[in-house]
């Protein structure tokens, strides 16, 4: 309330009990004064009732929310349903505008000041998550393969003659395919066995970009969060060989924020080769539904090529992914987004130890893969459930399990043309079947205590 | 609530009452009964209150909601803040799977329906429009234009060879820079003027295709729904030229659902020549958030390219645009978005009218466009506001006017190397300055009451 | 937001969009500062979203909703569910202090302003409905007949020793069960029929009076808004008596403020004679949910009676009620409310026409009751439903159509020891049995035209 | 949704993902089957998504839900604000009917059955606090101290002669007036001081019922739950008396069902003498709004009293205080309502010994009261605050602790012509001045520490 209606209640009220209230109103407004002023996470993250007063006085600032507005445009984001329109907090005009996704918007001051402030939280989000260097990052509402496309598209614009991206292995579809979606040729590079851990194979890729010339090749797609057994590739090594032979190199970090150690991994990578841009999910990282990506770069060169992205995307995309991580990272403040680090580092751990106890009583081992700090792989030489060693993924499923994948290493796939021995592997031969999991941001006690219980249950050595 | 709670209840309340709530509760079921069954809009649209329900029924089909879910995989749909998981009833896990956006997910099977239902009811909403022949559908959570482009690489990817596509000139930057988003390079087919009205110049249209050579260029990009004195593309007449030539053509159908004679176009195009896919906003025709597009095709040739469309999106999507328009279309049934189109039809009609009463006091001309079914303008010889004529859309707009366009035709522009004259005025150079405003979907005559009197207040002849 | 944060504002994004949207905000902001300078309904409603906004800013007034708010009294305010502290907008503190219902609260500033603003706004509402001399009113968090007896009981406190209250024979049982609640006994004062309707028998009345003494007589409890064929009570008669005698008056206006006849009986009994307080109806006059009334007075020492009501109520009492009827003011403002009154009459008209034309089909007689303007009766002579008369008003519920009344005028009742024959009557014995429905504010056509449909659809003369 | 529903979406997804997603829609169902057929608190308390989910099956059983349903009765639940309707969930016809609150409505079976549920389960959750041999409860939508005086206007209609109600000293003026809004006398019983504590005289409470004559008096009106340094009176000592006498005993158990001390004394109160009901508040117990209170009692005779308190109130009443009530109790399940009873217990020693520390700096004590288990006062004899002692409650208001009272014995009040010397002591005469201060149910570490270090800070030896 304003000034001067807190002076209109003291004609109604007790002035000593509105003064009271004025100064708490003050208070709350103060959070955002704050917010403003610093453009960076609140230390303590703020109740949803704060969230809430905000996001009504931002939503005030567009057009369509004006009481006194006539629209006689195109697009007046008139919206039908209360229910769509409440959902929304009334932001209806998008982001962006005349291709610019950064671009402000005449109509709808307030969807873009969202915009502004939930670029830079996510720059404090990347900050805090060990991403020290970080220049500038930008998100998009689209999926992180759709926009590991939209950046390899974007790089092409600089050198159209080159076909191809470098592929090191990664036993993932979407990925794969974000390449020819960007128009552009994949190169599979083979991985390697090292003991039990999968990793890049630096020779491979030496040789065959001086096999192909550089200049035919366009970038390198290289991949940091993946299943054990296979490990992050070993994208220093990768940067430096980008930088020697003036090739792009993006880097898939899909659920990579989660660890420090893999953001430590990107800045090292930025400091001593070349890293155009990384990419990563907001869904994965930041706890929200399904809906937008992170592009980021840590040096001055990503930093013009996250405005061509921008610039790339032509017309208004929806805001509501973006809003999504507005919210979620003024609710869990930078306190609440480090206590989540942690506990998943914790339960990682936690759960590694139980699955040891448990799994070495059907004789199996948990795969050694040090390198891997999200999923862990387990084998399977006796173990399986009703049965059967294949089917426990669907089975475990139907006990209300998701998320376990059996890898048995003989089917191969075929996709665009290109095909993949032993699919899912992220390698032609694996020594044995296994299956795997991944303990991400968010995962709780309860979770990995009720997934090795139901594996435990019933289940028998075979 | 289910049969044997029902029973349980009458332990606790007489049965009669129970019998009678257990029959409403039917009666509520069978609304969605009716939907899945006959998958088309219902005649009359749903209360929000039973939208609501069946939200939350589907929601309670995704793994996410189940209460005794354990999830240990690398997307486990986690919702951190209450205000994002209510505002997206719980629903998680994004549109589509491994690259293919209209594919089932496992773990969300109400989120796989809603977008099932959502695409059947958006057929039947383009069928409503006037598009009877429509074949297929598909909605896509990206910008119109974004969207496009999304159809152009997908064209490319059968005649990779072609780098060309003819772009019967439509200043509006979004749509240009598709072309650039899609890797290709456009050709700017100018306009001619007849009487007051900017058309298709077909003549030159053939004489480019000729001259480069079929086999370079990939596609025509039309355009229905444009700012008058702009007219709608001669689309029936490029449709023809396209077949003829074997060249592909997409339109841009940005607003054109609204209006039957747009729909009539294009079905006639279909019908009599080639038409590929046509492409319209979610936000502009159907009343939602800025956030979606609708790409539509009315030949068995167009539904392959639907599918291969959604399989070149390679990751998960938000799901929240289709959410509105699922929630949308069944809110408004068949009888609510007919009178929706009623309405704008006789709003065009009323605006029109008084436009020529207030404007002809001024010595001003609505100019006779009458190929435009959306949009009129309006000369501007004498009228000025505030001692400026140029500025009126600025003044307007503080006035809580928006929409008003003022072009003055001398402005030009370039954008990716290309130069337009006369900027904004679809042609080098239109007789006068004017100004454009138009009539869209959900425009009430108190928003054209407002502005006719804003616009006349003030204001005097310079 | 506060000047400040739209200061900060300016320097991320571009001052000019600021400022109109600074202005947008400050047309909102007008309307609260209309409301606390005028007190009274705004003319036009409020959209639901102002009426958000302002809630949220009246909540944070309330010292539970203070951020730094630290408490360790009895009762602090806290809520363990978000749902319910969500649907109160977290307002907590309920209404009164100290046995005052409208005494200031310290710690909930937001709930006391919302309490006065409510009470202005229902005291407009008054007057809308025609109670031009209204002098003060109190919303009660009770039920209406509660209320009446709270009303009688603080009329008691003054005239102690007399017992009895004079009742105008109304079959309604709580209405009568109020008098014993207040610990005081009921004398029932028969109806006479005059043609086909049933009214005030006054002569019957004054007998009783001088039969018993006036100092013995506390009150008379009359009624005006009831069911067809009784007319609602004499009550300017009654009120001269009441003034001549000295007997308190209390008026039963349950449903009455929807007839703007009503409030002029009211409104001439004060000017003419006594009336000490009347009672409405939250729930049916102001189509919100049960849970509330209204006690009013036109008088001054009506107005020192609702001040000793409002001291009568020991304890703090929940603001649910009262807060429904803020808000349903707000959104309706006084055109709204208004225009619901004229369209009840009109469906009234509607209702009687149609339902005349209807069952003189069955030989039905639509009863001669122009005193009521509610209620309409019509004979049951020849009509019945599934082969019986009696039970229409059942088979007509499962036919869900509610509200439907048979009365045979056989039945007799006893409550708390006193039996009325023809219980339902209002009259020992009726000519004829018959239904009454009533025609109450909100109802539709549709809701009559359902109604006239399945009352005529399979029935049958007997 | 139901099997035919599901049987229908397997035509439209996969029947594998359908039948897991309608296991995972049984296991919820199954919540609401077992709270149907057990009828008590669930072990463990239900999320938000189930309860929501809950109250709308529930709500759609009543009738102005139905979505065929048409109205012609006087009262059809009809809400015009759509704000209003959905924070009721669409519940709008209240509690009870024809002048008994527990009644079935045949307009609102799921009203009804949500008010038997809720009856269920707060008996429940008052054998979670220790009254083990509770035998009947109702919940009343009015403040404690109003149904205190339903309860005795009940008790005057078995003993219409009896006027006076004995009242052991308690200051709290709410309370002492729920007598006079019986239209009931109080005596005021002084109390005496043992030690540093408040107690009640039972010899000068025998004194007076010899002295006035049991007939003469209704009730003794007894209170638990106070603020030190007053105790709880010696209820069981009372109702042996009242047991001897047969006078009516009542107890005010305000909050008291926080401590499973007071529920003890309840119990044995009512096995060893006479206990005719007891009455608690929702909102300092259960942490909802205020707006309700819980009369119980456990013996067959208070049952019995409990039907008639249900009959008295004539008219239908809010059914939000008690909606609160049932979300909480499903919300707070078993397990958590006895973790709050079990952290309030360990914060009250918790705050006491902090204040020990802290306020013998100032050379204070914190009072020897060891019978009150929510209360604790601290002498007032060198501390102050800004150079005041008898002003520290409002200073630490302004710096937003709320709920410290400072008592220096010094005032007198009238209240309905009775004189409290000392007010807000309990007793004419305390030693010293102090000021007191309660731990209740939802009070944090954060609350007490955030107390203490505001208390302390700026503070000084007089």
């Amino acid at each position: 309330m304003n000034e001067k209606n807190f002076k209109l209640v003291e004609g109604i009220i007790s002035r000593s009990y509105v003064s009271q209230a004025q100064q708490a109103s003050r208070q709350r407004e103060n959070l955002l004064t704050e917010l403003l002023a610093q453009r960076r996470l609140p230390e303590e993250g703020w109740d949803d009732y704060t969230i809430q007063c905000v996001l009504r006085d931002l939503s005030q600032m567009d057009s369509n929310n004006f009481i006194e507005n006539v629209g006689v445009g195109d697009r007046e984001a008139r919206v039908y349903s209360s229910i769509v329109r409440d959902r929304h907090f009334g932001l209806a005009h998008g982001l962006g505008r005349s291709g610019d996704l950064l671009a402000e918007q005449p109509k709808a001051a307030g969807s873009s000041l969202i915009s502004k402030l939930a670029h830079y939280l996510v720059k404090d989000i990347l900050k805090t998550s060990g991403l020290t260097t970080v220049k500038s990052c930008l998100i998009v509402p689209m999926a992180t393969t759709m926009t590991i496309a939209l950046v390899l598209m974007s790089l092409r614009q600089k050198k159209p003659e080159a076909r191809f991206v470098l592929f090191p292995r990664m036993d993932q579809k979407a990925c794969f395919k974000s390449i020819y979606a960007a128009g552009l040729t994949p190169i599979v590079i083979p991985n390697v066995l090292q003991d039990d851990e999968i990793r890049t194979d630096l020779e491979e890729l030496e040789r065959v970009i001086a096999e192909r010339g550089s200049d035919q090749i366009l970038a390198v797609l290289s991949t940091t969060s993946c299943f054990a057994p296979r490990a992050p590739d070993r994208i220093i090594e990768i940067a430096i060989q980008c930088a020697k032979w003036d090739i792009g190199h993006v880097i898939n970090n899909a659920y990579g924020l989660q660890s420090t150690r893999c953001s430590h991994l990107i800045v090292e990578s930025s400091r001593l080769g070349r890293v155009d841009a990384f990419v990563q999910s907001t869904d994965k990282n930041l706890l929200v539904p399904v809906g937008g990506a992170i592009v980021a770069a840590c040096s001055s060169q990503g930093e013009s090529i996250l405005r061509e992205i921008s610039q790339l995307y032509p017309g208004r995309a929806s805001v509501s992914p973006l809003l999504d991580v507005f919210i979620t990272a003024l609710s869990m403040g930078s306190s609440g987004y480090k206590s989540l680090l942690r506990e998943r580092k914790e339960m990682f751990e936690f759960c590694k130890n139980k699955m040891r106890e448990v799994m070495e009583k059907y004789g199996e081992k948990v795969l050694d893969t040090p390198n891997n700090p999200f999923s862990m792989a387990v084998t399977l030489r006796n173990y399986c459930i009703e049965g059967s060693a294949t089917h426990i993924g669907s089975k475990l499923f139907t006990r209300f399990v998701s998320g376990v994948r059996v890898v048995d290493g003989k089917s191969s796939k075929t996709i665009n043309g290109v095909t993949f021995e032993g699919y899912e592997s992220h390698i032609d031969r694996y020594p044995h079947p296994y299956f795997t999991i991944s303990c991400t941001i968010g995962i709780t006690k309860e979770d990995i205590e009720g997934f090795i219980e139901r594996l435990d249950k019933d289940s028998q050595p075979n």
